[in-house]
């Protein structure tokens, strides 16, 4: 474990910019700052006020002007960690950066680890783990969707649900262990229809929950579409109009890596992620069929299947073979027939939300297959308060509670001893908590905490 | 030229770090801050304290909550830019800032182009055009020679130097239009020795100024070193020694690019530039002998050569030969020979400053050779105020300066009429002028700031 005790100093900011954030936290933050900083106007570091900021200049041990800066004081408790903390802005010089640091080190500091700060929010009970979790999910988030979800959870959303959830759980213990209390005068249940009530919702609400995982993981990571056809049908062109035409936004922000967004884009604020199948072609060869094979177990991770074929090619030569051997793998998932080359038909039909006639060439219905695509994405409640999971360490959490409280039900039909039903309802209680970090081991805080950028 | 009256906006933060920072500068700074940021507190943006921070939340135009930041307040003239600014620091997502500058773009402000605050620094006066060129170096120094000058320059050292040199100027322009005043009446010179005087301190100090250029450049882009020898006398370990110690230093700072520190490395402070020549064969082949004459063409680059040699083989093998053809372009330079391989010496030699016996291979004496080359690099005042020209611009105006204070003192002995030599002296006086900015074209500005990175 990390020793709180330490004053801790990180670069905030990544390298490159017009600007450096160097942020300092911990009881010495204030003298620390103050050996390296002077204040045009005299005025000491530790004589500001909390949430001022002032202009000054930060020196070397001999004296030489390292940098002109503006330095922002917080006061416990009123800070992102709950300690006093200093930020200083400084001019984006990598050496800067780097001599103020080895300056605060040298006055007592020490590097702050990945995710530290926020880690010591989380210990300060400024907020509880799930909440510092969005933390990360948020800086890294890309779209509307990704960005709302870790938002709510970031400002308690899921916290607040996990709390209600706890409230029953507790009642239901409660009530459990009012039954064990009278249980040598051989008394049923104290009452049981509100216990298995009580039972019920739990379970419904973390089944709901642990279904949101799938919903949560395609708004986070993009929903999954898959593209299938055969050679020739124009898969590779409707794939990059659809990926560089987002991507034209994406990549004007500066430094955005594309490598990192290779198969993704954002349409309409939903990130999709596109799965890269190969081309089917007509074959009995034995290699071929392999690959077909292949092609349809990449289309069985998509949520939603767009099958392309070449309306400009006669009726026998559609793809009714193909689509035959697809519907196995389409059960509950949105399948979407795309016609492409429609600029070859004499007259282009009408078409429907699962049967789109388009020209990836000439970019004929483009923004109706785009649009399709938005409403066979999940959606986010439109009060901004979804509770869905996206987070792999609260999915397994729950499950394991859902398992507990399943056991609870099936004990109240078997008649379990009383005793052992309470047991499972203060595990699934346990799991609870584990989502908030309040019975979290210090190896889980540290694993989560070292996926953070320093600074943070 | 850019519209002065626009309130710009800018990410002023790399992509990627914990933090992002968003600038506001402009009159509807802050307005337009005001209407996508709302304090916890309730108080309005523009009722806050100049060098106040407050936290609150940033949202959309249908009120979803985008992030929670802290916004710092600054007010005309004490600022950046001298104008009202605000600062947002936001968790450090791209689609965060991406949405953040939307809507304040929404709101009336413009994206800034390259430099833009700095520039509008500039145009208010708070910075001549020589410290606001500095800011840009200032970010881009990686080692303590580099980063003093650039602190330097920006803190009005070379200003200073220029002020001097104009009051001189002007004194002299003055005794000359005295003299313009009389010369109906035939009077020589009003006060010839002063005049004498003034122009050869002029002519003295842009001669030295002119002169530090190549100071300045070794300084801020490296000194030049050049390892020259015969193959297999261990250039490249040699090479990848010197380079790769400090790189490993420089690495530890995040997201450093590799490819643009391939030959340099910073040693004690002082960056070096290595400048890579091909090993030298015994050969009487002439296309061999070319790429000799290509390797001494690239020495004649350095400032300092290092001519290595392998003291293992025998004496007759050693390189008089080479050393003799070396002799030439070895004036004006620092020449080094490092004798490699001591280790299968029976005794090091004692050696010398210019002498060396190291082995590259057991790292023997690498740090001698280490302080060798620092000594043997141009060093700075250690009262830190230098005036070193490391700019270009800069150069060609002390240049054109120097031209035409040379002219007047020509003038001075050959007799050429006063309105000439004052004509001459006011334009020395427009050239050093244009360094600070004050004569400057547009189009000369908008290139100079064109190179400086957006929300600078």
């Amino acid at each position: 474990m990390l020793d709180q005790n330490d004053t801790i100093c990180a670069v905030a900011t990544a390298t490159g910019g017009a600007l450096t954030v160097i942020r300092i936290s911990g009881t010495n933050a204030m003298k620390a700052a103050g050996m390296v900083f002077t204040a045009k106007s005299g005025k000491p570091l530790a004589a500001c006020a909390p949430y001022s900021s002032c202009f000054g200049q930060i020196t070397d041990e001999n004296g030489q002007v390292l940098d002109e800066a503006i330095a922002t004081i917080f006061r416990t408790p009123h800070s992102y960690t709950g300690e006093d903390c200093v930020e200083f802005s400084c001019h984006g010089s990598v050496y800067i950066a780097q001599q103020i640091i080895s300056l605060l080190i040298m006055h007592g500091c020490r590097q702050a680890e990945p995710g530290e700060f926020t880690q010591r929010s989380f210990l300060a009970g400024k907020m509880d783990l799930s909440q510092a979790e969005a933390v990360a999910d948020l800086i890294s988030s890309t779209s509307a969707a990704s960005h709302r979800l870790a938002m709510n959870q970031m400002k308690g959303g899921f916290s607040r649900k996990l709390g209600e959830l706890r409230t029953k759980l507790t009642e239901l213990t409660s009530l459990m262990e009012l039954e064990l209390d009278f249980s040598e005068e051989d008394v049923q249940f104290a009452d049981r229809s509100r216990i298995d009530e009580l039972a019920a919702t739990i379970e419904q609400t973390l089944t709901t929950l642990s279904a949101s995982f799938r919903t949560g993981q395609a708004l986070r990571n993009g929903v999954p579409v898959a593209i299938i056809g055969r050679t020739n049908t124009g898969k590779s062109t409707l794939l990059n109009l659809l990926l560089n035409d987002e991507r034209a936004l994406v990549s004007d922000i500066q430094g955005t890596t594309r490598d990192s967004i290779e198969d993704t884009a954002v349409i309409n604020g939903t990130l999709f992620r596109f799965i890269d199948t190969a081309g089917i072609r007509k074959s009995d060869d034995a290699i071929e069929q392999m690959g077909i094979e292949r092609s349809f177990q990449k289309a069985a991770q998509a949520d939603i299947i767009l099958l392309l074929t070449d309306c400009s090619q006669p009726e026998e030569e559609r793809d009714t073979e193909l689509e035959n051997k697809l519907m196995p793998i389409c059960q509950g998932k949105t399948l979407i027939r795309v016609h492409n080359k429609c600029d070859l038909l004499k007259s282009v039909p009408q078409g429907s939300d699962n049967d789109i006639y388009i020209s990836a060439k000439q970019d004929t219905n483009l923004l109706q297959l785009k649009q399709i695509l938005v409403k066979s994405a999940p959606t986010l409640q439109p009060d901004g308060n979804d509770v869905i999971l996206t987070n792999m360490r609260h999915f397994q959490a729950v499950n394991r509670a859902l398992d507990c409280i399943t056991r609870v039900r099936q004990g109240l039909t078997d008649g379990t001893p009383t005793d052992l039903l309470s047991q499972d309802t203060r595990e699934c209680i346990h799991h609870l908590s584990d989502i908030l970090g309040e019975v979290t081991t210090d190896q889980v805080l540290q694993n989560i905490f070292s996926h953070f950028c320093i600074g943070k």
